[in-house]
């Protein structure tokens, strides 16, 4: 199912040289700096309990694909009256599982039921049954619960994605029980900076409970992010990540910060507001970075639930989050002049617009101190995605002002996959370059291992 | 003069499963199912009357080409006082035909003098006479009529793009005549839609005289609407057509969209009224598609008649619409929370502006049940066009979210040369996906004739 | 260190036939139609004063990239109290040299290394002495010198890019001292044009006492810059450059373009008002366009300076221009109503935002007498960017509606090697059409000398 070439250039000289750079990475560990895997997986390490609800429930690339074809969500076991045993999900998956053909999740699949379970077929209506019986016993092993597979997948840290408010406790269960396994938290503080998050107010009035400072006041509140960024790196945590619409940003004079967190705080911003307390609160969240030496993370641009009929019936993250156009240059200009040139600071941006990568992201990137390149997100994490990073970001800004890769995903059985994907098209990059002479073998060797881990593990600073 | 492996990858491996994947759909029926060949032609069967006017003049890629190095428009036939003599506007072309070297229109003219037309040298100032007389001698025959070129050309059903207004006369002729061809309008009512359209307010007069509702109250206005779909699709209509300037959509409330039409029917709209009306009316379009089953497809995004002074001179369709900036994920949200979900709806999208495809399209029809994507369309219908929309959409949206190629062109002898190129791009597409192992070889097999006609027939309910 | 086939295609008839190709244009001389070497070069035509002076300082493309990654600018040799010894700046960028990899800079200092001074080594911390060495050595020979290099280089023609207020004494330096080489300046108004630019005012008092005309009256100030038009005609030039912030152009009827002017020289201009100036002088500086026959250049959507810490401590032109996202379509069209279908109008446009090329640039100069396409601009002047370049705007504009390369540069080492590699990547785009049989081999041959020079000759009337 697996071909060793996989993903390599067609020509002969070209792909040998890329097979070469790959195996001096293939067996490489993996640091996992930016994801989104349970932190109760690695506390608990309990089995999981059935392959639909470990493959397929959660995976939004895989749902979004079939309810654009027309399967109901129900069917695969969403929303109310759904579908409930776990074999009837699994073979709708399966039935439709040639609708993925072309596309990253048919790549990450194949290689997860390959290398993970140990199936030597493709998975089709046919071996449906069979398959599900094969991973459902493989599920039951202790070889398969979470810490196992981490080990077994040569994982050297992962990192979680974690809601300003959370208590870390399944972080404090792993990091108790001997295991050594390292496992850090993401400070993730949306739901407390976003005045149009769900239970904004209840979130501020929580905030300000864990911590014991007053979030009725500007002072207060800001002090209450500086007490939990401490305790988020109290417990291993070297980032924070913001997922906000746009890339705005702002620098507020202190007293007018003041007073529109003094509307936001009460209920009263209007859109025009809540949109400038997010992009205040972008570089209050970098002047803290300065200070207490956390990595920023910035994921602007996607249009979350965008279908409302599928947010009230299924829920956030069933696959309607759609990208729009953004642009980083003016936006990001309030908070580069706090902190751009600032050499304890950085910044790791991210896009869904890959118009941005050359004419934005890598000219800033090239200048600015302060910033990185995060690899390609979300729908761009796919062969074609990372060639059309590195074709459009290399040339002006480099392969050091890159971080490698992450994996960004929930669905824990792929990262080995995706991060061979990403190991696989930086070989083939490297070796066109190589064979083009725009860079000589040795430095090729030299660069691969830094994609491949290198840079992921110093841009995070972990 | 057609090399058998054009347009095929370099690589030997690749050109030569890419050779035989063409092979397996190079034979198969067209099927156009979006087209602006004249219905007249099919209707009358004429012959046509001679080079110049069949294969240059109404070419609006050709005749701009030209324009644009500073051939006037009256040396190609076209204006007051224009050459009328079609052998010396063939001459012109003729010694301009260097010009198109690496441009679609280039495959296209060879394909046809060569396939069509039966010439074995490329066209030039010194053949251009004796290819005049080579092609003229040809319209002379019956051979060369409409209908006998559409069997000639393996046309399986060919869609026409026709005024809400039409009669549909030459359909009809047509459809009686007994004649087994298949050809089909396409309702595209932009003239009763766009209160900024010439003669708009005659045009819903008009609309009230053939449909016998009132055009003066919105929900007459609606049920002419629907009068005349019924009537196309008794026709053999499948699809709508929309060309608006943008994506964007609205859904009004009862009486404010009833108030809206009022001033739209009175002459008092205001250019944000026109917009919002035009808005609107995507919506009411979709929402009697789901009603009556007629595909719908969307065309934004082409600024028209840029130059106000070809626009006086030489009329529309002149080769100055102009592409601009376009984004459908905020804009079709309002019609997508009305219709988005619906497993009855279907609504094909095209674009002009590639950095949709990857950013927006392939994740919208990678989600709405109801979206599929359209093939690249009017400067993107090339070898490069195709290639970067396969390569941008495919790993979002898979293949099945697409509906396969239109020719959308009324250059009747490119049509074979048209479908040949999207065969051969997607069949050298096919091969790089099993050559770096994406894809099964049986799989491309699969897929080939699905892109070549199968998905066009399905996705326009054909 | 500069391996013959770099640059060419992986496949190998491709790149047989791409070799083939560029041998063909390799000895062509080099046309410059545009760039920023400094006139006092090839006025004095003194010796340069050490290898840091010339190769790293001025070099905003390498001073950028080393800022990126920590360097301080003093360590550069710019700001105050900076480091003046030129070999320890000359370390500090050998001892970087490996952030390159992959970028054009790379390449474009490979070949000076090379070609110019004749090392045989790349740069290092290691060598970095040792180079300094000999670059210094070779420095201080006449055969180094400007004029020396231009022969050397082959250079044929050269523009430079001269201050609206100029005296171009260095040009008559230069054409008085019976030198043979030609250097042509160009008409550069943006200081006397924008209403926003440093010491506007004083520029407008100035260009009065230059021209004798009266630039308090918008008459005046039409006349003034038809003067100085006039004057750098004389000198040779054949080119205007504008550099504006956006493509907007505007066409006022008179009465409002001199009341707008009113306000601006008042210094009463709000920022529409300055923005709506520099729009319509774009118009106004088209039509004497018309009238003398310099062709036009517009190079939008830059921002520049967008760090303004690094503006006040190191100035201008230090790496930190970034580009933003920019739209011709609307903003050209008012220009273009006025002169779009003139014959005797040419206007070059650039663009840092890529997403234009097939979108708008190509169909605007495919269809516009009056318009060509610029070659691939700044972050784009590289082996992928022109690559880019011509997948995406050939299919649309062809060959013949683009004026070749220019080098654009002020790093005088860096001309045969900025023109070196644009001729490589047009005989890999032309030995790729030809393989795959979109072009005849003896078309390629016929378009390589176009490409390496000759559009660049005509389309800039030199």
């Amino acid at each position: 199912m697996l071909h060793p070439d996989r993903l390599f250039p067609a020509d002969p000289a070209t792909r040998a040289l890329a097979r070469e750079l790959y195996a001096a990475v293939a067996g490489q560990g993996i640091v996992s700096p930016h994801g989104h895997t349970d932190p109760r997986w690695w506390g608990e390490n309990a089995a999981f309990a059935n392959p639909a609800e470990l493959l397929v429930i959660p995976d939004h690339y895989v749902v979004r694909m079939l309810i654009s074809q027309g399967v109901p969500y129900e069917a695969l076991g969403i929303g109310a009256g759904a579908e409930a045993d776990p074999r009837a999900i699994w073979r709708t998956f399966a039935e439709h599982y040639h609708l993925f053909r072309g596309t990253p999740s048919r790549l990450w699949f194949d290689h997860a039921l390959s290398e993970v379970f140990g199936l030597t077929e493709r998975l089709s209506a046919a071996n449906a049954d069979a398959q599900y019986d094969v991973i459902a016993g493989h599920l039951a092993d202790p070889a398969y619960r979470p810490r196992a597979l981490y080990d077994r997948f040569g994982i050297e840290v992962i990192a979680t994605t974690d809601s300003a408010l959370d208590d870390l406790a399944w972080h404090r269960m792993a990091q108790e029980s001997g295991w050594t396994g390292r496992v850090v938290p993401t400070y993730r503080p949306d739901a407390v900076i976003d005045p149009e998050a769900e239970g904004f107010a209840q979130n501020l009035d929580r905030l300000a409970e864990i911590t014991g400072c007053d979030t009725g006041d500007w002072q207060g509140y800001l002090d209450a992010h500086r007490a939990r960024r401490a305790f988020f790196r109290s417990m291993g945590a070297t980032a924070t990540d913001h997922g906000h619409a746009t890339a705005q940003t702002a620098k507020l004079a202190e007293g007018e910060a003041a007073r529109l967190f003094g509307r936001v705080r009460a209920g009263n911003a209007s859109a025009a507001d809540a949109e400038l307390f997010r992009a205040q609160m972008l570089t209050e969240m970098a002047k803290m970075s300065v200070e207490d030496g956390l990595v920023m993370q910035l994921h602007p641009g996607s249009f979350r639930s965008h279908s409302p009929d599928v947010l009230a019936r299924y829920g956030r993250d069933r696959g309607f989050d759609i990208p729009v156009p953004i642009s980083f240059t003016a936006a990001l200009k309030p908070l580069l002049d706090v902190v751009g040139m600032d050499p304890r600071m950085r910044l790791i941006l991210f896009t869904l617009d890959e118009t941005t990568y050359a004419r934005e992201l890598a000219p800033l990137a090239g200048a600015y101190p302060a910033l990185r390149l995060g690899p390609p997100w979300w729908f761009n994490d796919s062969f074609e995605g990372i060639r059309r990073f590195r074709e459009l970001a290399t040339e002006t800004a480099g392969f050091l002002n890159t971080v490698g890769f992450n994996d960004d995903t929930r669905a824990l059985c792929s990262i080995p996959a995706r991060h061979d994907v990403s190991r696989r098209v930086d070989s083939a990059f490297l070796a066109e370059l190589v064979i083009s002479h725009r860079l000589d073998e040795a430095e090729a060797f030299e660069l691969a291992p830094l994609l491949a881990g290198g840079l992921a593990r110093d841009g995070y600073r972990l």
